[in-house]
């Protein structure tokens, strides 16, 4: 070893033949490793002379009270939530925030946090664009030790702290009052399949037919790109099918809005004629005719939730152990279901 | 004058009693100011021995391709439009975008320029506070050389170049529209009396009503904070009129979408108890029923135009010149004030 260089944890995790993020845990001491683990990295990380980043940590101490956030997109009212959250409660401790958004492209998430990570800013919290199947730049910003949180569209081995919500008992939950509000040929319409949120709402979507005995048609799953003109066409296809479902879920507000407006424009009565339910609770699902069942996803409690847990790590006032936060959903039963509560 | 001291705008604008901005522009030889005054100014710059500041434009030179901007609220659609649109143009000139948000708040607005500031962006796009009325943080960017433009929410004196849509007239030509329906008794609800927009659109449906030789009635004309609970409250004012407006023009969609839950809440039929109008054209005003007929404003197009603009000018491809951009907005009339076609 060349004197005077300093040792990293890149090169204790490389002459291991294991992760940086498990040579991190074992040095943080973390629960989640075998104690055989933690103990050969221990014995590395002394033979080869490794020392905290001292720097580093310096650095963070020299904080610019800023922190930065990447959506995938900022028109939807979902992420604009989560924002308001993350700012509200970031001024009260008296950090401001940038906000960059990644339009669903993984190239402009990496130029986003290096933009970012490039103005100092204390942290991160990401929520990772459609297209984001490889995490090299996550796996960077963790070597480096830039602290950052995952919020909503997350990568579930990634060692830092994740904040979601329960997707799974909330399609479970709509799927369910659809079936009890009398419903028996429920259909799912679904975003990309390879969406997170796609496969989770799917899952609770078929958990609820199974405790109902009642079996899975493959016919009564469509998918859209979830492009209007796409949507349009999967509501023209449920007209025209025979026999057609009595009640439809559509995976996320804006595509059963373009369903239901389309329906109404070729004569079909909602709900007399097929029930209809989304999912997130847009301000739009409660003013179209008739107002729309879906599920409450409060994007503004995931924002200071995550923002919360990031500065209490930052400052010190939580333990470094990345945890994993599921928030609840909850139904909102309107008329489009047949409910008149 | 101490020597190696360079001399600043400031200290030219102050020996002379004049703006900053007026000594930037004389020295710029704008055409926009009177010969006499350049004169003066360049005799007393040349007296001063002023340097242009090399250095400014010289760190202009090595740039971070970082832009910033901030908004007054993200949850907006208009002005999630507006990123949209800067965004897409930004990267497509290989400029990345750093959003930031004034929550309606002057402090904030200035915590985020200091910020954005700090980060070394090349230039801001900055869309004022509902609070700001005073402009000395504009004023010291200016006096920086920090390039900035402003758009929709605007300072008409600041010497930088401005981007706005034509208020006025789309308030009038959603007035006139309301008339030529057979309304007799048009009301217009405001907006907070003191903000821009609820001035431009005020002077736009007084200048219908006279066209048509329409006197003013004060009691024709509501104001709201446009807080929900407020919206409602006019909203059944209205109701109790006696007698009624046969037509209600709202200065934005979400009051318009308000008022309209409210009166069919209470069984007012529209358009054949009173006709309703919005403005922005938000996507909810077109999915509501009756759809609502309201005035399109084009956030995207804006925001496309104002960092088109601000690149030109950054990249020499346009004057430094400020000027100022006026966009037309275009009426759209819908089911809620009878329109059929």
């Amino acid at each position: 070893m060349k004197k005077g260089h300093q040792v990293t944890m890149k090169e204790i995790a490389k002459r291991l033949g294991v992760s940086v993020s498990t040579v991190s845990r074992a040095l943080k001491d973390s629960p989640e490793l075998h104690p055989e683990t933690k103990r050969k990295i221990a014995e590395m990380a002394k033979e080869m002379n490794y020392q905290p980043n001292l720097l580093a940590q310096s650095l963070r101490i020299s904080r610019t009270k800023t922190l930065g956030v990447i959506v995938p997109e900022i028109t939807s009212h979902f992420f604009a939530s989560c924002i308001s959250g993350i700012q509200d409660f970031a001024n009260k401790r008296g950090y401001n925030v940038m906000i960059c958004q990644s339009n669903e492209s993984i190239e402009l998430e990496k130029a986003n946090i290096k933009t970012l990570v490039a103005t100092q800013v204390d942290a991160l919290l990401i929520s990772l664009s459609r297209e984001t199947n490889h995490f090299e730049h996550l796996d960077e910003l963790y070597q480096r030790e830039i602290p950052f949180v995952l919020f909503d569209r997350v990568q579930e081995d990634m060692p830092v702290t994740k904040i979601t919500f329960n997707d799974q008992n909330g399609a479970y939950q709509v799927t369910k009052h659809l079936i009890e509000m009398g419903c028996k040929r429920v259909m799912y319409v679904s975003g990309p399949e390879d969406l997170y949120i796609s496969k989770k709402r799917k899952k609770g979507y078929l958990q609820a037919l199974k405790e109902f005995g009642i079996k899975e048609d493959p016919s009564l799953i469509k998918v859209t790109d979830l492009t209007q003109e796409q949507n349009i066409k999967v509501a023209q296809e449920i007209i025209d099918m025979n026999p057609r479902p009595d009640g439809v879920f559509c995976m996320i507000d804006p595509l059963a809005v373009d369903v239901l407006t389309h329906w109404k424009s070729k004569g079909i009565k909602v709900p007399e004629d097929m029930s209809l339910a989304g999912f997130t609770n847009n301000p739009t699902s409660a003013v179209v005719e008739p107002p729309l069942t879906t599920v409450s996803q409060p994007g503004y409690e995931m924002g200071k939730l995550s923002v919360s847990h990031l500065l209490d790590q930052l400052e010190g006032l939580a333990s470094d152990e990345p945890i994993s936060i599921v928030l609840d959903t909850t139904l909102v039963p309107r008329k489009s279901t047949g409910y008149t509560g």
